[in-house]
């Protein structure tokens, strides 16, 4: 017979209790009166649509439009119960990511796709086909606080592999590079596997192939599957290439991830994908798994899977070169080229910017022992908010102090008046 | 130091392996070869776009294209850094989901709204945020599988408490309600909630508020609160009527879950939602940790966000009521109506149909002794597949042997030819 209690108690689950976000705290202290005389410069949120100067191009809407107008797209997909039990997609959707992503060195199939609710709900489902609760996992440090998020929100352990800022004016190339020693120093038997972010957010680094390599050898060497978040894959300046992990192993499993969000720049359409890698039929039974788990979740939009042919085989190339070409310009310009040096990040006392190479982040390194009044990046930030109505995230949220991140995607003009205001900041707080 | 395997080996998570589909193993027996000589009918999926006959209304359409052209509803919702740490969708989208099921007896606001991705996801968010690994939660027997499904991929155990059928040809009003001593004798210290689906899938049943009153008299004896699926909630026919769980207790919490999907036709668009019922407080920590737990998923596609108050105020009425009509005409025409008995499905001789009240579904009795060759409602739609090229789940499916759900959604001129090939079918294996 049942002891039930006598009055009302209804507690959260353990999840949702686990759930709360680690970086929570530390936003909630950048919640202080903004001076109200300026109007706010937001540099915090990975989203580039909100400044309406990065705009999806036509044809992406034009494609969803027709769909929506077939009233063809508007069941569940794939429609036919005799395969809904598993639901990564419709067979056309994932051909598409398929054919898009395949590569002679990591050929892909629309079965080595599933479709998600974003790069977000792709990255739940490969933590959660990979690690079972008391195992942990190996995420990089600055890293994004989702991955810290969900692995705790499952009981899953995370453990943070140091980045490296390098020597970043002299050797660019080698910033944010994983410390592989402190990497392996890591790994036990209870680790499931290495998320490597590349490009970075929050670094905006782009990894060399040797260093791609080396870290796959390492994987290899211990025998761990690699979730590589590749959410940013082609957001890459001059001068960098981007390198498909999954395109430099034949032995290591990885499990990719990425979506429209970025490059499409439609982050609230909540298209995302895993693409799984697996030459050797080590994830066999991850594979599985991950169709397993879909099914509890029924994938995107139909309409926007629908559309996803011609999103990705239609969409000009033009739009993405112009999306690349507006991004340089917000770096180049007013970070850290020397010709308009005096608008340049790094020539305000007591800043220290780290040249981007890609994706749409650049942090920057404050020199805490060069300001009188301020004790670390939270307060930094939280001041800037009070004083000139600039909003950044400071490096804590990304479990790296005394660093704060710019989002470099707002208007030129935008950004150069922020950073103007960050010089005014300085100027008053610098020794 | 680390021990780690010496050659590649890696598992599925425990959660992965556990999330498989309850019916997926009886699924899986209907994939015979069907009688090639005969178009396939299915009624099988309950998902009303499938036969072109339900499409979603215009105006619905015109909402989501209005905010694609826009280009101001691409990014996060909701996109501002300081609040997107809880994600349960826009303030207006979530507005107008609490005015529209605002209800004097159950107030609403925005704040009491969580948006998700599809009811399923709804579901997922309630199950989640109330039970812990190692509770257990009541749920319907029959019933819709993905309830055990989520629960069991969560270590939740699923107890299942019995509907019954009832008389249903001279009590119909009564028929598959719960039976409320079965569902006390399953309640001990580790029941973390009710789950009530009204209308009903698999059963198309409505519930009188009497039954409904008598269901929430359980739950607060006992202290327990209630999970109220009522994505079904206005497709009812003539003479019943839905009452929303919520509007009659004081006492009770309950986290309502509903979508778009049925009453407008979309499935595929992925919009669900939770709402809050808590007029005491008592769920302030469940409210808190649905909140936690949004941020990992980001909530539905953010176009039909910015469309949703469109869509549910401005759907014009007769958009639904066309919706009950046809629903009606196929059930009464073909299923149950006495002036064209000859074509009523309780008129084949070993087979008896339930009345439905509402949804899309109507259970039907297979009374197995009184077939030769046929030993369970399996192997009858398994035969039903393979002969005739009907295609309908089969009440194992829903955890109720000799029975199978019939989705009364097709053209009442492909409803009729099923039933006609039933008929044929009946008459060939019946003693």
């Amino acid at each position: 017979m049942s002891t039930r209690p006598s009055t009302w108690n209804v507690p959260a689950s353990r999840v949702a209790k686990n759930a709360h976000n680690p970086i929570r705290q530390i936003v909630d202290k950048l919640k202080v009166d903004p001076n109200a005389e300026k109007d706010l410069i937001s540099l915090a949120l990975g989203d580039p649509t909100v400044f309406g100067n990065f705009n999806v191009d036509d044809s992406c809407n034009e494609a969803v439009i027709r769909n929506l107008q077939t009233f063809k797209a508007n069941g569940y997909p794939p429609a036919h119960v005799l395969i809904m039990l598993k639901s990564p997609g419709t067979e056309q959707a994932r051909a598409a990511v398929a054919e898009k992503f395949n590569h002679p060195d990591s050929p892909l199939t629309a079965r080595d796709v599933i479709l998600a609710n974003g790069c977000s709900g792709a990255l739940d489902l490969a933590i959660n086909v990979l690690c079972t609760e008391g195992q942990n996992m190996l995420i990089p440090r600055p890293g994004f606080s989702l991955y810290e998020n969900l692995a705790v929100s499952r009981f899953i352990e995370a453990k943070f592999y140091n980045l490296v800022v390098g020597d970043s004016y002299f050797n660019p190339e080698r910033s944010w590079e994983a410390d592989l020693e402190h990497m392996e120093s890591l790994i036990d038997d209870k680790t499931a596997c290495i998320l490597v972010n590349n490009p970075s957010n929050p670094c905006g680094s782009v990894y060399s192939e040797q260093h791609l390599r080396d870290i796959l050898a390492l994987a290899e060497k211990h025998h761990l599957p690699i979730i590589a978040d590749e959410i940013y894959c082609d957001l890459v300046f001059k001068g960098n290439h981007f390198y498909p992990m999954a395109t430099l192993t034949k032995e290591v499993p990885i499990l990719s991830v990425g979506g429209l969000a970025k490059k499409y720049l439609v982050p609230g359409w909540r298209v995302g994908w895993v693409t799984v890698h697996d030459r050797n039929g080590i994830l066999k039974e991850v594979h599985e798994g991950i169709l397993n788990l879909s099914q509890l979740i029924l994938g995107p939009c139909s309409i926007i899977q629908a559309a996803l042919p011609d999103i990705l085989h239609n969409t000009p190339q033009e739009f993405h070169d112009k999306t690349i070409e507006q991004l340089e310009v917000c770096e180049m310009a007013y970070s850290l080229n020397t010709k308009i040096s005096e608008e340049g990040i790094s020539q305000i006392p007591g800043l220290t910017a780290v040249v981007p190479q890609g994706a749409m982040y650049m942090m920057v390194g404050v020199n805490i022992a060069d300001f009188k009044d301020i004790k670390d990046d939270v307060e930094f930030t939280q001041k800037l908010v009070a004083e000139e109505n600039v909003l950044c995230l400071p490096g804590q949220c990304f479990g790296y102090p005394n660093f704060f991140r710019i989002v470099i995607t707002p208007p030129a003009d935008r950004l150069k008046e922020a950073y103007e205001r960050m010089k005014q900041f300085c100027a008053r707080h610098h020794v």
